[in-house]
Formats: C-alpha cells, structure tokens, sequence
C-alpha cells in the first residue's frame, strides 16, 4: 500500500504492541471466560488509547489497528450495529443512534441468524406484529427454533441489538425487516422484560466472543424503531416501500467484502510466515549422503506444500483490491438509489467470499500440517489461525448457497449471452479449441494460462446451462432439474471465480512495470498460482481436450520448476507481510529462529505445569503403593 | 462382525455408560487440567472395573472398552511400553517388566520423538554410552533439539519410559537403541536424578493426555534395561545383532495398523452419524416453492458432501480388516524369525496409515461444515472429532515421509518387473489402452472401475520411474533427481492405496451374496466410493485418454444418480456403525431429532453461562454510566 501507509501501520503496531494491556502473551493458555474479559478490557482500553493517540473509526489507522490485535476484541458486533443503522436508517434514525454508539452509551449487536434457520433470510421465524393502537410493534419469538442464535456480543454484552424479524401489519406478512430493540438495562446491565438471553457456550475458535442467544416475549419497541430507508410502517398501518427489498441484505454483502481482506486474508499470511519460516529452520533427514540434514523448505513435497499458498496469500490480496474497489463504486451507485449494481454486486462477493474463504481454509490448514507436530501445538499459533478461519466458510452465508447465487447469476447472464455484465462478457464468447502452448516454457505466459481458465470456466457455465435446459425440455420441474445440476454449478461459480483472479493476477502484475524487481517475483508467483490450480485440478482442463495430456506435462514440469525458483525468495516474500513477533505469537515464526528454545520456554508457563497434580495424590499414589522402590 | 461381536460390543457400552465415572457430560467445558484429571481417573476406576466385570487386556472386550470410552482416558502409551517390550525385548525382559506394567507398579511410556527430530529415526540426538566400568549405559540430552518432546503420559503421570537414544560403545556409534529409563521417584513421584520433565502445554485436541517433555543428564541405567531381543551390548562391550535392525521400527508397523481402525476410521463413522442425522432434521429452503422447508440432506449438495464420505467410512473399515490380516499373517513369521514380509509390511501400513488418515480427516471436516454454524459449536461434537483425527496425519510417522516410504518400495517392484511382491503383480502389466465402458450403467461394474484405477496407478508408478531414471541418465545425481520426483512419487502412492482399497470394497461386496439385501446396498456404496474417487481425481484418469471427456460424462452421471439412490438409506446405514447418544456426545447427533431443545440446554451449562462476568462490574459499567435511562 505504499510508503506512507506502512509508515501508519507501523506507528499503530508499536502504539499497540507496547501496551502491556493488548498483549496476547497468555493467549493459548485462557479459559473461555478469561478470553472474554480480556477482550473485553482491550475494547474499552481501545477506546481511551484511540482518544490519546489522535485516531478515529474513519481514520487510515483503523483497519491497522484491528489488525494487529489480530481481532481478539470485544464488540465488533457494535460496529455491524452501526453499519446496519447507517446504511437502513433514516437520516431521523441516524441522528438518533449513531452518536449514542459512537459514545458507546450503549452496546449494539446483529440478530439475525436463528437457531433453526440460517442463511436462507426467507425462512426466519421471529415475528414483529404492528400494534396500531399502541404504535408499537410486539416482537416474538414463536418457537425453540426461531431463537436468535449466535449473535456475537449478544451473550454477555450488548444492551441494543439489531432484530430482524418477519413483519405483520393487520395480520399480513410483509417479511422480514430489522428493528431496533434494547434487551439489557442501562443501569445494571439486568435483562429487560420478556428477554432471554445467555452465551450459547464452546466453540471451536472466538472464545474471545460472547455469541449469544435471544428470545423474546412480546417484547414492544415504537413505531420508530423499525429501521425505515427503504421501507416504513405508517401510523395507520400503511406499508410503503422506497427501492428494492433485496437492499435489506446489503450490510451482509458489505461484510462479506471487508471480512475476505480482515479475517482471512491476514491470517492466511500468518500461516504462511510461521510455516516458512519454521521450515529453514526446521531440519529432517538427508538430501545428500554425508551432508548434514536438509532445511525441510528444500524438500520439493514440503515447496509443494507452502510456495502456492504464497501465491494464493498475494494473489487474494490483489483480489480483495479490486473487489474493494467494484464495491465502492457499487455503494456509490446505491446511495444515489440506483440499484443496478445490486445482482452484481451481491453475486461477486457470494462467490468470492466463498471461493477465498474455502481456500484460504485449506491453505491455512496445509500450512498447520506441514509443520508436523509442532504446528498441532497451540504454542505454534497455527491451530488458532486455522479454528478461526475455518468459520469464515460458515458465517456471513454458507460458502455452498453463497455459489449457487454466484451460479444463479452466471447462468442467467450466460442465458442472456451479449447483454450480461462487463464483468462476465467472456461467457458470450465459448467457443471450442486448443490450447496453444508447444512447451513449457509456453506456459509461463499469462495470456495462455488466462486463457485455459476462461474457457475452463466458460465451458463449464455452458455446459451446465445446457445440462439445465435438457432435464426442463425432458419433463423434469424446473426446481427439481435445478437441485440435480446443483453439484456442477457449484463446481462452475469456483471457476469463474478462480479464472477472474488469475486474470487479476496476471493483470496487476503488468501494471508492475516501473518496479522490475518486485515485477519479476510477483511474476513468478502469478505462474506458480495460475499452473498449481491447473496442476490440482486437471481434469478440468483435459475434460474437452483443450489441454491435452503431452500439455499437461509440461504444466508440470513448468510448476515443479518454479517450486525451486521461488524457493530462494521465499523468506523475504513472507518478511514483506511485515509482521511482528508480538502478533504471529508464534513460537514457529519467529524473526531469530531459535524455535525450540521458544517452545520450552512457553511451554513451562502452561497451567498444566504450575504444580503437581491433584490427579497424583487421589489416584496415581494408591495405584503405585505397593510397587517395590527399587526395580 | 457378527452377533456374538454385537451382544459383547453392546454389553461393554452398557457397562460403562452407566457408570458415572466415565461420564463425558462435562467434555466440552473442562480445561486442560481437568481433562487429564478426569482421563486419570477414568483409567484408575477402569482397572477395577475390568477386574469386577471379568474382562481382560486379551480378551474380545478390549477393543470396544477403548470405542466406548472416545480414547478419553490415560495411560495408552503404557500400553505401547508394553507393547515395544513384548516386541523389543528378550523373554528375560519381559518376565520381569510386563507383570509389573499390567498390575500398574509402574506407569510406562515411550519416548522417541524429539524436540527437533521426528519421523527420521535416525536424526535422534539423545545419547547412550555403554560404562564398561559400571557395565551401565549413561544418557544425555546434548542439546535442546535432543529433548524428548510429545511422549504421551510423559508430561505428568509415568514412572518409567522406553527412551530411544543413539548407542555407543567404545566410541563407536551403533544407531538407535531403546532403553527403559525410570524417570520419576516410585515414592513421592518426584523426578529422578537428572531427570528434567513436565508437560509440553495446550494442543488442539489430546488434553487429557500429559504430552511431555523429557532432558536427560547423565542417567545411567544397568546393561540390562537395552531392549535386547534383536540385538546386545555384552559386559565386554561387544555388540552382537539377531536379526534386521529394522526390527526397531516394528513397533510403530503395529501402532499404524491398529491406530486406523481405532483413531481414524471410528471418529470417521461418528462425524458420518452426527452429520447425516442432522442433515434429515435441518431444514432449509425451499426445494419446491409453496411447500415447508426441504430437510438439508434432499438437496445435491449435502448429498455430495456427506454420502462419500459415508462410503469411505465403509471402506476403510473394510481395508483395515484386510490390513490386520496381512499384518497378523506377518508377524507371526517375525515372531518365527522370517523377515522376508517386513519391507511390504512396513510400505503397507506407511502407506495406508498416510491415505487413511489424510481422507478420514478431511472428511470430518466435510461433515463439520456441512452441519453450518452448529458444526463448529463444540457441543456438536464435531470440533472434537477433527481437531482428534487430523493429529493422525502426523504422529506415528508423518504422511508425506510415509507415502515416499510407500513409493520407494513401489519403485523398487516396478523396477524388479516380475520378481515383485504378490500385492503389487499388476505393475508388470502396465499397457496403453481405452476404458470400455459404452454407457453410465458400465461405470456400476465393478471390474470396469477396479480395471480403471489400476491402470492410473500403474500409470503414475511407471511414469515417475521413468522421470527418475531419465533425471539420472542425464547427469543429475541419484538424490536430487528422487527429490524432484517426489512430489509425483507422494501422488503414485497414494494411487496405489486408492486403488488397493476400491479392489478391496469390490471383492468384499463380492463375498456379501449370501446376504442379498446387505450386498445391494454395500455394492451402492463400493459404486459411489469409486465413482467419487474418479469424479474428483479427473485428471488422472483422463491424462493418457484411458478414460475419455465424453466417458467422465457418464461417470458424473451415475456418480450424481447414486447420490440419490443411497440418500434414502443413508440413516439405516449410519444407524448400523450403532453409535449410543453416548457415545457420540453431540447435541447435534441425538436419535430423537431434539437438536434445537439439546443444544440450548447444553449451552445454559456452559461456565460462560454461570454468573454475570466481573467484566461488567470492571469495564462495561464505568463505560456505560453516563447514558440516559431511557433511549
């Protein structure tokens, strides 16, 4: 991001870092509950640092800052709270809100999910029914399913939260809609009346977060408290609508894109550090007879592990640009109330979401792996990085519906061939052929391996367009003939994806030109993550013969080859993320490489080694009693 | 296995089930601490037990004792002391150590892997130097790499450990030996003279086990604590061997084999249950507009995720009955001092063992995700069950050194052509040709699939000997050209198991014919385990035009077509792994379908849930103290 951006950044890693509060020191030894309070005590802390540090939530360091806590915080729901306000308020209700949260004179949260119905917003059972005579609305919540489950902040914390419920004016359901509804006293903190509410308990990763559940029994809140941009319930019960519904969805559509960069791509990164930096220190076996035992990264199983999750970490970033970017100008659009954008706009950050989550979880989880048992161990910080992104694939949609919308869209542009979207064009052109390349080397050219993912893709969307057409011409109901392609769509929303970020990829890289140092390793690692997805996913390619199997070996030959190209760059690759010691909190990672030093040391301050066991004296001293005491 | 199997199987779970101190009800809420507590207890309390209930180390109770229990309990790796004793020592050895370890006089463990040196047994660092003097060897720990690190029951509980250390006699290195070291006090289980020990710190899973980690310094023990069945340090310090020095490794051969069933394929069968029987009571969407929701497990997708995995649970539990065969059959020619099967033994169980668990683990945690945000509350069961599984992908030999262990052994019979091993005939038959298959229905027989895979296998084997050999004729040197190999050599093995296994499945659902009903339904799931395998490896099938574009088209339709017909016995045949509710502890996973109900009672337990947290008296309060009443 430049010069001057890694100047702010640092400045806000060592304001943070040298803060005895934010230290994560402890981390892998917390209970639950411990996790919490500290979280907790960092967010208020937050508050008072943000204060004497000059910084503010709109400011360059913010997204810093959230780095390098590395999200262990507390009430990242509060800012969902406000966004959601922000973006379905009234400018009447913004007034109103926005200070109080800013203030945290109160403390927000996001309920939407339930605990029988999740990402399908349709299915929601909580009912909010307008009682024109109070001017009120009566919130419910009808069933044990319908409970609001998993709201982060919710459990412990929040006193307002964001519900979002199916609305009924004079016995008619007009679907779901969000209101504002407070469930904690602001003077002690006591659930309000008709409020259940509690922390729906372990999980595998956000101990830090008190995800909670909610009932409510005929809970009122105004008439003004229903959040009313686009939508509003009059004082006689008229229901009038202002643009599209689907702009409901929107906040998910806007967290969907910042969590790709915040949650998954940073950590993927991390991942990415501790195992490459571990594996030139780490030693195992021999290369040669009589030399001494190889770094394992000299190993080609172990490049072949850790180099294209490189490339994936780099080329997702560029990905995460550009999606921010078509964003930006989408939200632009939206707040003119022009609402074109919107399909767009929410079938590429479905998809993408989906398609970089799933692999950065995977990525995240080779890198654990390849470290072998050290990287089983929580001292690592691999098992923390790999629990929390692995729920980056369920929340904010699940990544298997979030690529049947991507599908839904692509078929539909394929369908409507010329008249689809700049983004998707390429589907207008499927046409069958070859792939040109005559030898290896050809395939180290963007333009040939662009190309092979663009009618990988293209084939794919068409031939499961067709593969639709055919089952609805031979009889069979549309929905059912839908839920029979449902695989293959899947398999083709992926493609698009992954072609458009090799695309972006090879494109970035060109804009490159005035840096030619940094040029020709971004170069190499657009290759190497162009030919792995080739490589790991043959079939698609061979499928109709547009790389045939003599091609395929040179794809090979070509990826292997770069293995032991970028080889060499690999530490300084991983050094250009810039973290620190302080947030990988790795005993793997670190800088001076005195991995086995770090472990011992961490490892005596565990609970476990704080003093003899109870479990000696009540059972392991009866059972031992009448050994002899010398064997 | 039979009825008699069953009534005794059921018998076991009966027992101690209803036993409360083998409760796991608190599971998912203990700490480290209080995990090994309660896995100590439990083994104390199940020494009386056997000896109440009559059941025996030997008897046909043994192995369901361990299902019923999860693995949750301490003490495991005294078994494996007492299993390298049985295997490593002499009869004058064992009659002294073994009455000792099974009447608890002692607590054993068995300390290989250290700090820096894993499965490259020959890297250990620990030193024994025979006192000619003393007629005592001396161990040390030289350096930090050389620490004993992971052991099981080493952290807290043992007494006595087989520490495995580099032999030296006059000077002269002799490799790696195993000695049995005591290392904590039998009086007060304080640590021995020059013993320094404790636990090695948080994991992501094994908390009741005390991981730890062992220094040595200066420890002498008499001549004949060496493990000398194979092999003797005399008083004179003469060093005499019987037999292959391999043997050492024989144990770990027996632990892999044992550890699939066990650790891999059961956790594989419980993730199946938990995930299917949510899948038919989770609904989602609609799959027909104007009816209720679709249970999750109609539409394609959950199908996709789950289904194949239900069919590799089958057969892998089939090609560990096929493995334990091949493995009793072998060691019983050991026990006769033959060796002749070591080499296929070992390649066998390195190579089995590294697929076995990579496709077990993955596909926990396919189940995992497909169960939405409930899979990754701990009180689903699920996060267990991965964070458990994916240690198999490394202890017990890591998978990629595993698989390249399997490989040169694969290597080594392709070259011999003929002269090969019994189980690996068909590489002399490697030949170019066509699959036959005309239609989708030819892809249901078996023979047109077992045919297919062999000749991928056989393909990818000579291939890459055929890369090697040419890597060597043209001048580069022997290592360096395995070690460019090696990435191909990791993709032929496990072909190789692939392939062994569909054989395997194959030719059992061959022997199913007296059991009609039984045989249809297993030849459904033998179908859809070869039909995935070659759906999501496309590109190795279609490589060399064995199997043609047009061919993978049919198998994609009868792999989606199977789909749905197994989707209807899909809970019949989860019911049949008979799983208690018990037993699989999960919230999602109940027979009567009460997920919603269980999960919110299992949370209100949570300690998060217990009383208001201090952070509200300590943070919130003050934050919050200034906003009005009322909003």
């Amino acid at each position: 991001g430049g010069a001057e951006h890694t100047r702010i950044r640092r400045a806000v890693v060592e304001a943070i870092e040298c803060d005895p509060v934010f230290s994560r020191e402890n981390q892998y030894f917390q209970s639950q509950n411990e996790r919490y309070e500290a979280a907790v005590r960092k967010a208020v802390h937050l508050q008072k640092k943000m204060h004497e540090m000059g910084w503010t939530e709109n400011g360059p360091e913010f997204k810093y800052i959230y780095r390098t806590l590395s999200g262990d915080i507390a009430f990242l729901l509060h800012h969902i709270f406000m966004r959601s306000i922000s973006v379905l308020g009234s400018d009447k209700q913004i007034a109103k809100w926005i200070p109080l949260a800013t203030r945290y004179q109160l403390i927000g949260s996001y309920a939407q999910t339930e605990l029988g119905h999740g990402t399908y917003l349709q299915g929601l059972e909580t009912t909010a029914v307008f009682d024109i005579t109070t001017q009120e609305f009566i919130l419910n919540t009808p069933k044990i399913s319908a409970m609001k489950w998993w709201p982060g902040d919710m459990g412990r914390s929040a006193t307002h939260t964001v519900v979002f419920a199916q609305l009924y004016v004079h016995g008619k359901c007009y679907g779901v809609h969000p209101f504002i509804v407070q469930i904690r006293s602001l003077q002690d903190h006591s659930l309000c009346p008709g409020i259940t509410a509690g922390d729906i308990g372990p999980k595998m990763n956000f101990e830090h977060v008190d995800n909670g559940y909610l009932m409510l029994q005929n809970v009122r809140v105004p008439r003004e408290n229903m959040l009313n941009k686009f939508c509003e319930v009059q004082p006689d019960g008229t229901y009038v609508r202002r643009g599209s519904q689907k702009i409901n969805y929107f906040t998910m559509t806007t967290v969907r894109i910042s969590l790709v960069s915040d949650e998954v791509i940073i950590p993927l990164m991390k991942a990415c550090t501790i195992a490459i930096r571990y594996s030139v220190v780490r030693r195992q076996s021999k290369l040669k007879p009589g030399e001494e035992e190889a770094k394992i990264l000299d190993y080609q199983t172990q490049q072949e592990k850790l180099l294209p999750q490189l490339a994936a970490a780099y080329a997702f970033h560029f990905i995460s640009d550009y999606l921010q970017e078509l964003f930006n100008r989408g939200y632009g659009e939206i707040q003119r109330k022009n609402f074109d954008m919107l399909p767009e706009l929410h079938a590429f950050s479905s998809g993408f979401k989906a398609m970089i989550t799933h692999y950065c979880t995977s990525a995240v989880e080779i890198c654990l792996r390849a470290c072998g048992g050290h990287g089983y161990s929580l001292l690592s910080g691999l098992p923390s990085l790999y629990t929390k992104i692995l729920a980056s694939c369920i929340y904010e949609g699940e990544n298997t519906i979030l690529l049947l919308q991507t599908a839904r869209f692509l078929i539909k542009c394929f369908m409507a061939a010329s008249a689809g979207q700049p983004s998707v064009t390429y589907l207008a052109a499927v046409k069958p052929g070859k792939c040109p390349a005559k030898n290896k080397l050809d395939f180290l050219s963007p333009d040939i391996y662009t190309e092979a993912y663009q009618h990988m893709a293209a084939r794919l969307i068409s031939s499961t367009a067709a593969k639709l057409q055919d089952l609805i011409q031979s009889g069979v109901k549309k929905h059912d003939a839908w839920n029979q392609c449902t695989v293959q769509l899947v398999q083709a929303a992926k493609a698009h994806c992954h072609y458009i970020t090799v695309k972006n990829f090879a494109e970035t890289v060109e804009k490159l030109k005035t840096q030619a140092g940094i040029q020709k390793i971004m170069k190499h690692l657009c290759d190497l993550f162009a030919l792995h997805g080739i490589f790991s996913n043959a079939g698609l390619f061979l499928h109709d013969g547009y790389i045939s199997g003599a091609q395929m070996d040179m794809v090979t030959a070509s990826y292997l080859d770069l293995l032991a190209v970028i080889r060499k760059d690999a530490v300084p690759l991983v050094d250009a993320f810039d973290f620190t010691d302080k947030s990988l909190n790795s005993a793997l990672g670190c800088y001076d490489g005195q991995v086995y030093q770090r472990l011992y040391e961490w490892a005596q301050k565990s609970p476990t080694n704080k003093q003899m066991s109870p479990a000696y004296e009540r059972y392991l001293k009866p059972l031992l009693h009448n050994t002899p005491s010398k064997l």
